[in-house]
C-alpha cells in the first residue's frame, strides 16, 4: 500500500520517482519554475500525494537535495595536497558548468536565498561535503605537508569560496586558472598557519 | 514636467523617491516580497509611472542597486596591509549583520540569482567594489608589503569569498574571527605570491 514503510515498497518508489522528477524539474526550469503540479505530473505520482507527504516545493527541495547530497563525491587522490585541493574546487567548478548538473546545482544555491527550509538542507548538504572534502587535508598533514594545527573544513571553505562568489555573489565567470588559484591561495594560508 | 531630464528637477525628484522606496521596501520584505505596487504606494509616484519608466521589479532593483553603489565605503587606512583588509571584510560582515542594511543587502544578492537584469546590475557593482577596494593592496605594494605582481582585485575577491560563501552557500553563521581568518588568508596567499 501506498503508505507502507518498507524499503524498497512501493513508498520507498514512490519517494524515489518524486525526487528524480524533482531534480528533473530543477534542471529544466530552475527553483522559480518547481510547482508540485509538474512533478507530480513527471512522477507519476498524484498531486495530492505529493502534497501530503512533501508539503510543497520547499518539501520536495529539501528531500532532492538529500538524495543529491548521497551522490558520490569523488575525493581526489592524487599523492599531493596541491593535486587534490586542485581537484576538488576543479570539481566544484565543473559541476556548475556541467549542462545537466551545472542548472541543479545552481537551483538549490537559488531556492536556499528563498527559503529557509532550503537554506537549513543545503547547510547540512555543505557541512557534510566539508566533511568528506577535508581528507584531503588530514591526508597531508598526517604526510607533514600542512601543520597540523590545520582547520581542515575551514581549509576547504577558503578553497572553494572563491568559486562560489564569482558564481552567486559577484556574477563573473570561473576559469580553470581561476580555480586553481583559489586552491593554491588556500593551500598557501594553511602553510603559512593562518588556517 | 514629468519627464523633464533637469537635473534636481521632478524627474530627478520622482527617481529618487523611487529608488528610497525600492530600498525601504526590499529591507522590509525582501525581494519576493517587492512589488511595483508597494514601491508606487510607498514613493507617491503612479503605478503607471513606475511601470513606464522602470518596467518592473527587475529594474527597480537594478536601478535602487545603482543608487546603494554610490554610498560610501569608507576604505580603511590603519597603516597595515593586514588591518586594511581585515577592515574591508569586517565592512562586508558588519554590513550584513547591520538591521537596515543587511536585509537591503541579502535582497540584492536573492535577486541576482533569480534575475539576469538584477545579476547584471550586481556585477557591475561589485566590479566597482573590488577596484575601490583594491586601493589598500596598491598601498600595500607602494609600502613594500606585497609583491608587485599582485591582481588587487584578486586580493580582495579571495578575503571577502569566504564570508559570502558562508552567508549565501553554506547559510552557515558569520563570527569577527571568521571574518579576520578570511582577510588574513588572502594577504598569506598574497604573500606568497599565489594571488
Amino acid at each position: 500500500m501506498e503508505t507502507s514503510k518498507r524499503p524498497g515498497g512501493r513508498s520507498a518508489r514512490v519517494r524515489d520517482a518524486v525526487r528524480q522528477a524533482t531534480l528533473a524539474e530543477l534542471a529544466e526550469r530552475g527553483y522559480q519554475g518547481l510547482t508540485v503540479e509538474n512533478v507530480a505530473e513527471r512522477s507519476g505520482v498524484h498531486k495530492t500525494t505529493v502534497y501530503r507527504r512533501w508539503g510543497g516545493v520547499e518539501g520536495l527541495v529539501s528531500d532532492a537535495l538529500e538524495l543529491a547530497g548521497d551522490e558520490p563525491w569523488p575525493i581526489p587522490d592524487t599523492g599531493s595536497v596541491e593535486g587534490d585541493l586542485r581537484g576538488v574546487v576543479q570539481l566544484v567548478r565543473s559541476g556548475f558548468a556541467d549542462p545537466e548538473l551545472g542548472p541543479v546545482s545552481t537551483a538549490f544555491v537559488a531556492a536556499a536565498v528563498q527559503d529557509a527550509a532550503a537554506a537549513r538542507a543545503l547547510h547540512g548538504f555543505f557541512a557534510a561535503r566539508h566533511e568528506q572534502s577535508a581528507v584531503v587535508v588530514r591526508r597531508a598533514v598526517a604526510r607533514g605537508e600542512l601543520p597540523d594545527v590545520v582547520d581542515p573544513s575551514e581549509v576547504i571553505r577558503v578553497a572553494v569560496a572563491p568559486v562560489y562568489y564569482r558564481l552567486f555573489v559577484a556574477h563573473e565567470p570561473v576559469t580553470e586558472r581561476d580555480a586553481d588559484r583559489a586552491a593554491d591561495a588556500a593551500l598557501a594560508a594553511a602553510r603559512a598557519g593562518v588556517l
